[in-house]
């Protein structure tokens, strides 16, 4: 399959991927090369941190046979290297700069070297457990590490033409064939971290081995069809002696692996695991023509989307097990939301709108993008959030254990990796979300400044977008196809009275599924309208959290207050009325658009002073302005109080 | 010190003080000699529960020599003997019993047996580790075991006159004074858990040896003078080789360790650590007019109920360290409320009226009795609450882990056992709270059916209650004095109107520090009147969880609302008005005041059906009425939601 050749002009997106290309990469590698410290600070890091090093690309050269040693760090420290990897790839396409090359290169000869001879890589595993290898997958990740690498494997060979790192990862997948399978001998199990299933895909579509898309299946197949699965390798390995900690009941539900997949209904356990294991059976099926594995993807889809989801795309409603929880349990200051989740959450919907039109899919990609996903990295590129909470109160942060999850200001770098490498690579592929094909139409789901071409039908179709929705919303839309071709444009739901005009004159559209269709023939350019109002959202009442309040969202972006504009108690104030746009220029912050509007704030009168009770009195309430900032720009400037869902008068 | 010699009369309390009698003491007995396997339901108990056997009169046999084996349960296994004991001496008092005096005996001897020579005793580190005696304080419980067995030794002792336990005791003080104390060689630190400082008051009242009261005092001194005490007691078992733990960093402000009592300006760490501490802080300030320690203990108190007191008289903010958190932080949901918490806040309430007349301390203590104390027990007596919320909804006890601790029935017995046994200790001994003396006056603190003798001015004198709040409220106060003596009735913050007549004509009184101040001439009969209407409670607007709600009392007893008589979705109801108050009998809760109000439930249109998130519309109410009960009653019936916030309109 032909990539997509697009740049990306815009402003806002660029600022993030010039910080990528010029803060993160080389600072990760300094990482991952120990060439630097990592800076843990105790109070604000997570305690569960293995250590202050990465050893990542140590642990290779061990592996490799160039030094000696112990591996260092997480079961999974090899996939931040992959993942770095795939982020390297993904700049040096844009930028074809030699100095990255030539560290990818280095990279890519070390772990041609490290792999085995029988195409084993995992270097946990080779340094320090071989007799171990496969037989611990609820906590191994040595597939999840493999689904890593395949995806740095393609990015790289898309990015450069290099086939090295295919190569490696054909022999490890037939390394993983040879163990793994319905066959007597083999093992009839999955990684306890679902991965390698969506990247057999990407694989597959870059070399159109179809084997690799069988064992996709196969592997989404076999979860959960004996959930003693994991408990049984635990077992069978304190029989042989080879493993030094006791069998326990591993938690199934948190796996995703506690009845088969095609049997979920719902979204449970790590949100992560999940939204990865539905984006592939989202992708195996559209492949496959697996109607099954397609129907259980949408059921979870809509479980999600119908009653899991934040409104900011966040999933995940709380820390223990990092976690989907039930129906509307959506806590505001206590949830994970985790960034790879909300990342993950775009591979599902992108993989869905491979099996049917419907713009929902493009609509909960774009909330997740536009707030929960860059909302885990800070404007200095060097601070991240894991969790993206929808409301903070810092003393809680330091002072509640239950909420000690949930910073108030992004940590610096580190500590697990996961979630700034998985924003590194998303946001320097974006242009695999900006479009769709589906039933001979092409889809525009996303709106951002950009000039290229796109794969259609197998050819290549030039498209040019350029949009504002600062003050009144326009996008300008150049699409150039060598065929007559029908374009599908996403109608937001956040735009109002959408005009599609050629040179001036209206053009016809019918809505379907949610896109605008239009016909194009040969050449087309179109200036389409809209207004873009502020919307004030409500929750299902079921939504204990959210009962008699509001979240404004403007465009893509859900807005909230932050302390440093309102004064502190937020909890205090409550909106009213008079919600009016604003641009405005920060020197932190940038160019944005603010909302303000008329509030009120409760006022805590001097007989509370000292009581903690009395007797009802009706409250008293003074008028207040109200500042609100798109949801992703908090904690760039101060520590304090934040909230999205605000009281409704 | 003389004893009060009185017999409650109250059915309210009989209820309880017949469960005790009858089911409790039997049955902890059956478990305490494992005649009764201990039934622990998975979903329903705290996991960490060590075991399905007691073995704690096992571990005494071991440490006797009369069986050989191992110690079994937690460190703290032998404080449930010595509240069991404590507990049957209570009843003993009451009932005479000759079956119970025979099984006080045999744990009497078995507990003279266990002890070592040199009066140490305490099973574990006698059975399993004597190389570690005094060594952990953080953890070892030895002197909190201590401090039970003092209590049950003084009840013992008051029940029956038999002196053999306070003899046990007072060698067990003497070997605690070889090995803690300012001399050099000597441990210089406290126990973990507080407890032996408030017994050792207890102690000292009954056998008028000012070295206990020395002990005490020196115990609640030395806390906190070296932060990093245990932590060095960890390491030099480290460097002596006798522990295989190895030494790490002690959470100090858990065990109120951080710093010196005297400097401690807030409720922290562990709430019933923290409230035993401090009602020993506030008795020992008494006995030895230590006005550091006085000011301190009253620092602390004016912190809890300012800033971290429930409504019901619960403390303890979060289940992480079942601790206190931060000012104004009260979540519903997810506190702890520990019924131990309770019943300590009510010894430091008792304590502090030693010191100075205020009827707060009263008001706190009855807050607690009659709310967060007997919301403990099951109206069956063998069920009981460890947290006792102000809210429940029980799918996220079930699917929300960050809630498991929140049960929305009671757990039968066990696991460990602190609280059922606290229960029963302290509901045998109601007479102790009802009167005070202070400054030639005698208070009357709480209201119950009773006659008896309280000792005031080292002489007796005779008492009697008849008291109703059902309708109007009444008291008839009977009191017969030897010589002229002041007499200060608490008004309670729940009555209005209050009149006091004697045979038929007004009283004049004052109302000086809460108490009305009659003038009593050797004999005096008032009949006390007074309105009990609802109070409808509000909040500090900094507790944000319960901002915009309110919570009604009547008499002493805070209400909620249960979904048995509501329907489900509590959360979607608010309070409008009309509020009355019923006196009503049910076949499970018998016979008690409910409370009847107009309310609304917002209803939840056909539009959500597919929706999580809509453009904002005015919500629909449709009117309900709603029944409250008082909050101790909940969860007899049936499982479902519970609330005692409610949002008003």
């Amino acid at each position: 399959m032909l990539g997509s050749k697009i740049e990306i002009k815009d402003e806002f997106w660029k600022r993030y991927i010039d910080l990528i290309m010029t803060e993160m990469i080389p600072f990760q590698w300094n990482v991952l090369n120990d060439l630097e410290d990592i800076k843990i600070d105790k109070e604000r890091d997570d305690a569960n941190i293995p250590s202050e090093k990465s050893h990542a690309i140590e642990n290779f050269k061990i592996a490799a046979g160039r030094t000696e040693g112990h591996h260092y760090g997480w079961l999974f420290q090899d996939s931040d290297v992959y993942k770095w990897l795939e982020s390297a790839a993904n700049v040096y396409k844009i930028t074809k700069d030699d100095k990255l090359n030539d560290m990818m290169n280095e990279v890519v000869e070390l772990i041609e070297e490290a792999q085995e001879d029988d195409g084993y890589l995992s270097t946990f595993y080779q340094i320090d457990a071989p007799e171990l290898k496969f037989r611990k997958l609820y906590e191994s990740h040595e597939l999840y590490c493999a689904g890593h690498l395949m995806e740095a494997a393609v990015a790289h060979y898309q990015a450069t033409g290099d086939e090295r790192l295919i190569n490696v990862v054909k022999k490890f997948v037939e390394c993983i064939q040879n163990h793994f399978g319905s066959e007597k001998g083999k093992i009839k199990g999955a990684d306890g971290h679902q991965e390698i299933e969506l990247a057999l895909v990407k694989l597959y579509e870059v070399t159109k081995d179809e084997s690799y898309l069988k064992l996709s299946e196969w592997f989404l197949e076999i979860r959960g069809q004996d959930p003693d699965f994991y408990k049984k390798q635990l077992e069978e390995n304190d029989d042989l002696g080879i493993d030094d900690k006791k069998p326990f009941q591993v938690n199934t539900v948190y796996h995703q692996a506690h009845k088969p997949v095609i049997e979920q209904t719902e979204a449970v356990g790590h949100a992560v695991r999940l939204v990865y294991m539905a984006a592939a059976m989202a992708d195996v099926a559209y492949y496959t023509k697996n109607d099954k594995l397609f129907k259980a993807s949408k059921r979870i889809w809509k479980n999600i989307v119908k009653k899991r989801l934040y409104i900011t795309g966040g999933v995940g409603s709380t820390v223990h097990g990092e976690a989907f929880t039930f129906d509307y349990d959506l806590p505001n200051d206590t949830m994970y939301c985790e960034t790879c989740a909300a990342i993950g959450l775009m591979f599902f919907a992108k993989a869905m709108m491979k099996n049917e039109v419907d713009a929902e899919y493009a609509h909960v990609m774009e909330r997740a993008l536009y707030n929960s996903v860059i909302s885990g990295m800070a404007l200095d590129g060097k601070h991240f959030f894991y969790v993206n909470p929808l409301e903070v109160n810092s003393e809680s942060s330091q002072k509640d254990p239950g909420k000690s999850h949930v910073k108030s200001t992004r940590p610096s770098w580190f500590g697990c990796a996961c979630c700034p490498p998985n924003i590194a690579r998303t946001l320097t592929s974006l242009e695999k979300y900006l479009y769709s094909e589906k039933d001979d139409a092409l889809y525009v789901n996303l709106f951002m400044d950009h000039s290229g071409t796109v794969p259609f039908n197998n050819q290549e179709v030039e498209v040019e977008q350029k949009v504002s929705f600062d003050d009144e919303g326009s996008l300008v839309l150049k699409v150039e196809a060598p065929n007559t071709l029908t374009l599908g444009i996403r109608v937001p739901t956040w735009a109002e009275n959408l005009s599609i005009k050629q040179t001036g004159s209206d053009v016809d559209y019918e809505v379907v599924d949610g896109y605008a269709m239009v016909l194009v023939e040969e050449t087309l350019t179109l200036k389409i309208t809209f207004d873009v109002p502020v919307i004030m959202h409500q929750a299902h009442p079921r939504v204990r959290d959210d009962l008699g309040k509001v979240a404004l969202q403007r465009g893509p972006f859900v807005y909230c207050m932050e302390e440093t504009d309102n004064e502190s108690d937020l909890h205090l104030m409550r909106l009213k009325d008079h919600i009016r746009a604003e641009k405005v220029s920060d020197s932190v912050l940038g160019s944005h658009v603010a909302l303000k509007a008329l509030g009120e704030k409760r006022v805590i009168d001097e007989e509370w002073n000292n009581a903690l009770y009395r007797n009802y009195k009706e409250p008293v309430y003074e008028e207040k302005d109200l500042t609100f900032i798109p949801y992703h720009l908090w904690a760039n400037r101060s520590v304090g109080e934040m909230m999205v869902w605000v009281v409704k008068k």
